[in-house]
Order: C-alpha cells, then sequence, then structure tokens
C-alpha cells in the first residue's frame, strides 16, 4: 500500500470500484436478534452490550470489506458504553485494519491551541506507550473545525506525520446545520464555504498533496445539499470529500456523485443505516430471512450498484 | 444542593463568593518533579502517566474545591490516554464530586442527530448500566453547536433529565477563531451572534430555567474578545457565561467581569495554566519553594482576589 493517506484512497476506491463507504453506526437495540439472544436475563450489563456492538460491527466489517474502499466508524455509538465503549472502538479499528480497508475515525473533535493537539494524539497517532504496541488509530478522522486554522492544523500534521489524513466537517446533512452553515455575508458567501476555504488553504500545502495530486486534508459535505456545495468540487481539486447522507437520509447517487472526478476519484459516498439494518428491511429478508450477515452483503452490493449506474 | 444546575450554580457562586474556576488540562511533561519521579526506568508507559495525571488533578482539585464554585475538567488531556485516560477522567469527576463542586466536563462534542444523542448519553447521563452504580457524569458539559439546534437539543435534554447544563461554544479565545466565528453577514451580524441566538432560543424555554431564572443552557465565550461579545450578557439575561482566557490567555478581569450580572452571578470566570502550573513561576516558588500544592493554592487565592477587586 502506498504510504499517503490520498494515494491510498484512489488506489483503494480504483480497486474496489467504488466510492461507496459504509459506517458503523451501531445501537444495540437494533441489533440482529441472535446477537442480542446472548444477552440472557442479564439487565443493562454494559459488557453484553458492547460484547454484542463489537461482534456485530467486526463482522459487518468482514462482510463489505471486500467490496468498498473504507469504513467510516462513528466512535460515538462506542463512547456511549464510557472507556469500555472506546476500548471497543479501538479493538474495531484493529479488526478492519487487518481486513485491509482503509478506516475512517468519525470523530468530529476540535479545540483550540493544545487540546486540539491532544485530541489528534489521542486519534490519529499509534499509541507510542509500552504495552499498546498492537493499538493502532484510524487512518483518518473527521474534525470540527469551528475553532479555525489552529483547530485544524495540529490534527493535519499528526496526519503527515503518520501518513493518515483528515476530514474537516464543512456542511453538514441535517435540516437545521442551514441556520449556521448557510450564514452569509454581505456577498452571498455562507459559512461552510468560509469554513472549505480555511480547509482548501491547509489542504493545498505542497507537504500534505500525495503522488495522485490529492492531499491528506479532505472535506465533509453533506449529500443532501448537492446544488449548493457541488462548487466546491472545482474551487478545491486537491481534496477528497467525504459525503454522508446517501441512502437513509435521502441523497440520490447522483448527488453524491457530484463531487467525483472525471477519473471517478475524489470522492466517498457514505452510506450508514440502509447497509447497516437492512435485515429490517423486507425487500432483503424475504430473501434472506433471518440471515442478516446475507441482508447486509445484498444491501452493500445494491447500493454499489446504484452508484455505478449513476456513474455512467 | 439545589436540583437545576443554573441555581446550584448561584449558589455556588455566592457561597465562594467567586466566579472563578479552574480549569484542569494537566500535562505529564509539566507535571511536579515529586509526581514524575515515580516514573522509574520505566519508558512511556501509560500506567504511570496516567497514574501521575489523577494523582496530580485530583490534589488540585482537592486544594481549590474549598475556594471556588467549580472545577472545568478537559477531556482531551485525558482522552490523550485512550480508554485508559477515559476512565481516569471519571474516576476523577467522582473525586470532585466528593469535594464538593460543580463539574464542568470540557468534552465539546457535537454532532447531529443520534450522534449528538450518544455522545450527550455518554457526557451527561449517569451510567444507568449495572455495576457501574459508582460512576457519575459532570454536571455541565461544553457543546460544540455547528450542527445547529439539533445537535445541541439532545444535550439540553439530557441536561434537564438530569438535573444538569451545558455551555455551548459561542465565541473562542484563540488569535485564528476570528477568521469562523466574526463572519459577518450584509447586516454585520457575526457568526457567533448566529449562534447565541440559536443558543439563546433554546436557554429561554421555560422548562429549562430554574428558580433563579437563569438557563441550564448557557455560553462559553472567550474573554480575549470583551469589546465585541458583551452585548451577548444584555441579549440573554437567562444565559450563564463560561468565559475562558483569564490569566494565560491574556484576558483581565474586567474582560471577564463584563458577563457578570449585578448581583455577581451569571459568569464563570476560567483559569486554566496559570493555576495549574503556579509551581513553575518564581512568584510562587520564591516564597513556597518546591511545595506545589501551596503554589497552587496561592495562584487561585490570589486569581480570586485580583477577581474581587476588579468587582468592587
Amino acid at each position: 500500500m502506498a504510504s499517503h493517506f490520498a494515494d491510498r484512497l484512489c488506489e483503494a476506491v480504483k480497486k474496489k470500484n467504488t466510492p461507496l463507504i459504509v459506517g458503523i453506526d451501531p445501537v444495540y437495540a437494533r441489533l440482529p436478534q441472535a446477537i442480542r439472544a446472548r444477552q440472557k436475563s442479564r439487565q443493562k450489563d454494559l459488557a453484553v452490550e458492547i460484547d454484542a456492538l463489537f461482534e456485530f460491527s467486526a463482522k459487518v466489517v468482514k462482510i463489505v470489506a471486500p467490496l468498498i474502499p473504507a469504513v467510516k466508524i462513528n466512535i460515538g455509538y462506542f463512547e456511549r458504553y464510557f472507556w469500555e465503549g472506546i476500548e471497543t472502538y479501538y479493538a474495531l479499528i484493529s479488526e478492519a485494519d487487518a481486513m485491509g480497508v482503509e478506516i475512517i475515525g468519525d470523530v468530529k473533535r476540535g479545540d483550540i491551541g493544545h487540546t486540539a493537539q491532544c485530541y489528534a494524539e489521542a486519534h490519529l497517532q499509534n499509541p507510542d506507550f509500552g504495552g499498546m504496541e498492537d493499538i493502532i488509530s484510524p487512518d483518518a478522522v473527521t474534525v470540527n473545525g469551528f475553532a479555525g486554522a489552529e483547530g485544524i492544523v495540529p490534527f493535519a500534521d499528526i496526519a503527515n506525520d503518520q501518513g493518515k489524513g483528515i476530514f474537516v466537517w464543512v456542511r453538514a446533512s441535517n435540516p437545521t446545520a442551514g441556520v449556521i452553515q448557510d450564514f452569509a455575508d454581505a456577498a452571498g458567501v455562507k459559512m461552510y464555504e468560509k469554513i472549505a476555504e480555511v480547509v482548501g488553504e491547509i489542504a493545498s500545502q505542497p507537504k500534505r498533496l500525495g503522488q495522485e495530486g490529492y492531499s491528506n486534508v479532505g472535506m465533509v459535505v453533506g449529500g443532501t445539499t448537492p446544488a449548493e456545495t457541488s462548487i466546491l468540487r472545482q474551487r478545491y481539486p486537491k481534496c477528497w470529500f467525504l459525503v454522508p447522507g446517501f441512502g437513509a437520509q435521502g441523497a440520490t447517487p447522483a448527488d453524491c456523485l457530484r463531487f467525483e472526478d472525471k477519473n471517478g476519484r475524489g470522492v466517498l459516498v457514505n452510506a450508514s443505516r440502509s447497509i447497516l439494518y437492512a435485515y429490517d428491511n423486507p425487500k432483503y429478508t424475504d430473501q434472506f430471512g433471518d440471515n442478516w450477515e446475507k441482508c447486509i452483503e445484498q444491501a452493500a452490493i445494491d447500493a454499489k450498484m446504484e452508484l455505478a449506474k449513476a456513474r455512467t
């Protein structure tokens, strides 16, 4: 594998022939009955829930890894189980790494100065403490850029040192995000465009560019606002775009693929719930019954096909 | 203690007769020699560093607890030690709780929808899993409101349920934050004012108000930009303001006290490094030698005095 994150993404998207990535946001109450059944009589036992989360998530990653270039693991769903959940998050990263996919930690951390440095070390630097040699951090993380360049650069610099990447949150996919993110100045420039400008400036620094011309600093831009945001693709040709909102949140394949360059690169299209919980969808259960692994596999194949059709 | 967070703050600020709070942002390399000496020959051992961090932080809280209404614990400095660090963060909260101060977890989490819910449960809800009955979460946390109301309300609602509070990050104290946060619309309204408007609307919902008229939803506004931000005090009379930047970051007592109401309430002024590392300051070592506890205690007393003078 190439040692620059953006080069690895180019390679992985080409090899798997898709920009689809799968988001791992597991909720215990929605896990397959077969996994939850192991809870037995124990009441709200943290270890039971977290073990089930790990078993499910690791299986999902194993199922989808041969099909897609990357997985996005949302730490919030693990953090909800306190330190046990965080340990499980890192364990899942090790599992995913062994399966040969790029791993994006969806952590959305952001703060000023030395705190940003601490978060960057926690989330991008492979642990260098004795006894933790087996632990690895994700290949990239999402970052909240609200503090401006000072809050972003510490992450970008550690990403550089470690052959990793970051995706700064530029435009969210939720309905009320516009109140903040579409806030516009006198010239009509919107807040998210301003953040994109800050990110784009950091991203285009020569030291951050890989051999394929892409930067290890990218942007998160929701697929639900394609008309407004596709201009960002032209403005920042060196950035990878991580696009949530495909599937359950309603963005169409075409909405998401607006960010793809002419060589089919530069965008990662994330689907979470529509694939993760495919075993709750009659479309799949009619075919595969209670074989939840098959439901998930087919949903990933279908999402990939759906994107492939829109690409041509 | 009153069961509404804002009422508890009113009571605590009155009782300790100061708006000063101390930020716990411990860096291993800066800990007192006496604590670091216990590292012996072990190289970069995580347990050694984290134990030292806990020992130091718990002692600092014990020293300052009789003097001040609240401590602010920055999770980033603990998260840097992975799950072990997170466990230590919660252990420190339990220690602080036993010492009778309000505890603000400086976590700056923020995301959309269900992820925000997960973070809110992780950081505000006392664990309800079997075997975790001794664990408590902080009395309040800082929140990143970039996702808009949908990213804030899940935190505010859990805070309501638990008699706790939140402080949404409105204006940072770092130099480059202005690029994003002072971004202004055609009418001259700035980004941070827009976020404050979203926060103010949530904060003023009747169900969030305590008996003293204050809301459990407040704002984080840096003390380094007093001229621009003190208008927020008038606009949002129901909000507590958490003001970082006093001490090492250069905000003066008057800068910070602009947020105080006429009864001496409504503002928490945070000092971190200037108190935490007072044992590196000749002003204190000349007097107390290597008694680092005394240095910290005196620095807290001095900061309190400095604010008291500016108050009158």
